[in-house]
C-alpha cells in the first residue's frame, strides 16, 4: 500500500511518481556527479544537458520545429500576461482577446496598461460556463495577435480546437493547465506559454514555446528580463534558470514519451474525464455544470443538490483519501482536476466514492 | 564513505546535506499529508504552514521587524535590477549606486532605462579588485535610494560593513552572494534583495525584504507582477509562487538555526575563509588577487604562476574530487566558493590539496 492520497488539486497538481522518485535520487547526487540537481552550476556539463534534454523532449513531444525557441522562465503566467504586451503591442496597435473567465480577464488586465484591447469574444453572461461558439468571436480590423486561454480551471471549461484567426495574425494561447494533455499543432501558434504546475512540472517555471521571427519583432527598450530575445538569445541561460524546476519538467516529458506520449496523454485523459463525467451524466443527484461541448477534460466542475451537502461531500472525501476536491471560492460546489499525472485509477475511486455518497445522501 | 564531493561552485551553490535528506523525504509525502510538497496547493493548509514557517523562521534569523515585508519572489537578483528602479526612481529624479562589479553594472544599466543614475563610487578602475575606500563615496544631492552589491563573486570582493548613506535615503542591498552568511542589521535597509541559489536555497526563489513604507510610496501603474505591493498585499500567493524553492528556503533557514543563527553562520565562514587566505598569504606559488580589506569570506580568488599551471590545478582538483574551482571567464584563475552550506572540512581538504599541488609544481 502506498502512503499517498488521491489529488484532485487544481494546481499545483498531482505529479506522476516515476518523476518524484527520480527527483528523490538526483536531489543527492545527478549522473554520478557526486553532487545534486539543485547544486549544479547552471553554466556546468551536468545542468547542460539535463536542460538540452529537457528541450529536445519538449520538441520531440509535440514536433516543434526549428522556427521556434523553447525557452524555460520564471514569473508564471502571471508575468506572461504583461510580457506578451509590452514586446508585442506596438503604439497604436490592437490586441484581440478572447475571454472565457477570470485568467482571461487577468491577460486583459495587464495588456490595457500597454494599449487598446478588443474582447473579440467573452463568455461572461453566461457566467464563463460554455467556450463561446465560433459564430460569436468578432475580431478587430487588424489585430496585433489574438490571445485565448485553452482550459479555464474555474469553471471547467476548454477549447476543443483552435479558433480560426485572420490570417498571418500570431494566435498566443495561455495553455497553463491543458498544455501536453492532448496533441498540438504549434505551427498554428506564434506563442504558447504555460506555467508548469498543473500538467508539467513544479511551480516556478513557465514554458514559452515562441515563433523566432515574432522575438525579433518584439519592442525594444524593454527591462531586459522582460524582453522574450534576452531569453532566446541566451538559451534560457541570460540569468540563474530555476534549474530544478526544469530538471523535473524534463523528467514530466520523459515519463509523457513513456505513456506514449500525447497521443497516449490524449487516450488517458478522454478515458480519465469519460469516466467522471458519464457517472455525472446519469446521476439524480450530483450534476455538471458546464455545456457538454464546452467540458474541460482537466477540471470536472460539478455540484450537489445543496451547500450543505457539497461541504459535507468535501469533508468526508478528504477523510477517505480524495483531497483538493472543492471548488473555487468563485464557482462554488466541487471540481476534480485531473491533470496528467492523474491515473484512471484515480478517477475510479472518485466515482465510486460519489456513487457511494448519493446512495447515502440522496 | 559519502558518494558526495566538494562543491566550491559559485551558484548554484552546495546545500546542507541534512535540507537534502528532507527534500527527499518530503517530495514524496510532506507532513504526514499523503502528496509531496511540489503537489500541494498554494492556497492550502500544508503550504501555509511551509511559507508561515519559512518567513518566521528568515525574520527570527535576523530580528525583522514589523516594518519590514518577507517577500518570496521569482525572476531572481536579474528582476530587482529593473523591478528596483521602476518602483522607486521617479521622473525627475537621481538613483545612487556604488559600482563594485559586474552585477553592481548590471543593475545600473536597468536603472537607466527607467532614470537617472549616478554613479557615487566605482571599482572598475581598480578592476574591482577592491571595495571603495568610504571616502572615496560622493553621492548625489537627493538620491532616491543608494545601492549597492554586499558581495561580488566574480572578483571575491564584499563590503565588511553598510556604507553610511544620507539621512534618510533607502538603502538598496543585491545580498544575493552572502545573504545570512552573518548577521545583518535590516534597519539599516530599505530593500534587500537576495537570489537563493548561493547561501538560502534553490534557483528560482528570490527573497526580498522591504520596509512597509516604501512598498506604499512605490509607483503606481506598473505591470501588477512588477510592483511590490502586489507581493506585499497578497503574502507572496499572488500568483502560484515557487513553492518548492520556498520550502527548501525555510529548510536551510531551520539549518541555520541549528547550526547557531547567523553568529553561528559567520564564526563557521571566518574559520572557513582564515583556512584558505592563510595559506594563500603563507604560499610562494598562489597568490590571492584581492587586497586584504576588501576579501570576501564566499569567494576566494587565487591565481597559479601562470595560465597552463591554473588549467592542470582545475583540471587535478576535478578529479580530486574538488569541483568547481574555475573561476568566472571574465576574471580567470581560480575561485573556491565556500557558502554557508559548505563545512570547514571543504575548506581544508582544498588546502591540503593546494599544498600538495605546490609541492609538485613549485
Amino acid at each position: 500500500m502506498s502512503d499517498r492520497i488521491w489529488n484532485f488539486g487544481a494546481g499545483p497538481g498531482t505529479l506522476p511518481e516515476p518523476v518524484l522518485k527520480a527527483a528523490q535520487r538526483d536531489i543527492w547526487n545527478v549522473a554520478g556527479s557526486g553532487i545534486g540537481i539543485m547544486e549544479h552550476s547552471h553554466r556546468g556539463k551536468v545542468f547542460d544537458a539535463v536542460i538540452a534534454d529537457a528541450e529536445r523532449k519538449c520538441r520531440d513531444l509535440a514536433g516543434i520545429s526549428d522556427d521556434y525557441h523553447v525557452l524555460f522562465l520564471q514569473g508564471g503566467a502571471s508575468t506572461q500576461f504583461a510580457m506578451v504586451p509590452m514586446n508585442f503591442l506596438p503604439e497604436g496597435g490592437t490586441a484581440d482577446y478572447l475571454v472565457t473567465g477570470v485568467w482571461s480577464e487577468k491577460a486583459v488586465k495587464e495588456a490595457k496598461l500597454v494599449g487598446t484591447v478588443h474582447e473579440a469574444a467573452s463568455g461572461k453572461a453566461g457566467k464563463f460556463l460554455a467556450i463561446p461558439p465560433a459564430d460569436a468571436i468578432r475580431y478587430s480590423a487588424s489585430p496585433a495577435y489574438v490571445h485565448l486561454t485553452t482550459n479555464n480551471t474555474i469553471y471547467g471549461t476548454q477549447w476543443r480546437a483552435e479558433p480560426a484567426v485572420p490570417p498571418g495574425v500570431p494566435l498566443v494561447a495561455d495553455t497553463s493547465s491543458d498544455m501536453y494533455s492532448r496533441p498540438i499543432d504549434v505551427s498554428r501558434y506564434g506563442l504558447i506559454y504555460a506555467g508548469a504546475q498543473k500538467n508539467l512540472g513544479p511551480s516556478g517555471v513557465v514554458l514559452v514555446i515562441i515563433r523566432k521571427d515574432l522575438v525579433e519583432r518584439g519592442a525594444q527598450g524593454l527591462p531586459t528580463m522582460l524582453q522574450y530575445r534576452t531569453h532566446a538569445e541566451a538559451g534560457s541561460l541570460y540569468n540563474t534558470p530555476p534549474t530544478f524546476g526544469i530538471y523535473v519538467m524534463g523528467e514530466v516529458f520523459r515519463w509523457i514519451g513513456d505513456m506514449g506520449g500525447l497521443a497516449g496523454m490524449a487516450g488517458r485523459n478522454a478515458e480519465k474525464a469519460r469516466v467522471v463525467y458519464d457517472f455525472l451524466d446519469q446521476s439524480r443527484f450530483f450534476r455538471g455544470t458546464v455545456e457538454a461541448e464546452s467540458r474541460s477534460l482537466m477540471n470536472v466542475c460539478f455540484r450537489a443538490p445543496s451547500e450543505d451537502l457539497e461541504k459535507r461531500f468535501v469533508a468526508e472525501a478528504t477523510k477517505a483519501g480524495l483531497e483538493g476536491l472543492k471548488g473555487h471560492r468563485s464557482a462554488g460546489g466541487m471540481r476534480a482536476s485531473i491533470y496528467n499525472a492523474m491515473p484512471v485509477e484515480g478517477c475510479r475511486a472518485l466515482v465510486e466514492f460519489m456513487r457511494r455518497f448519493e446512495r447515502e445522501n440522496a
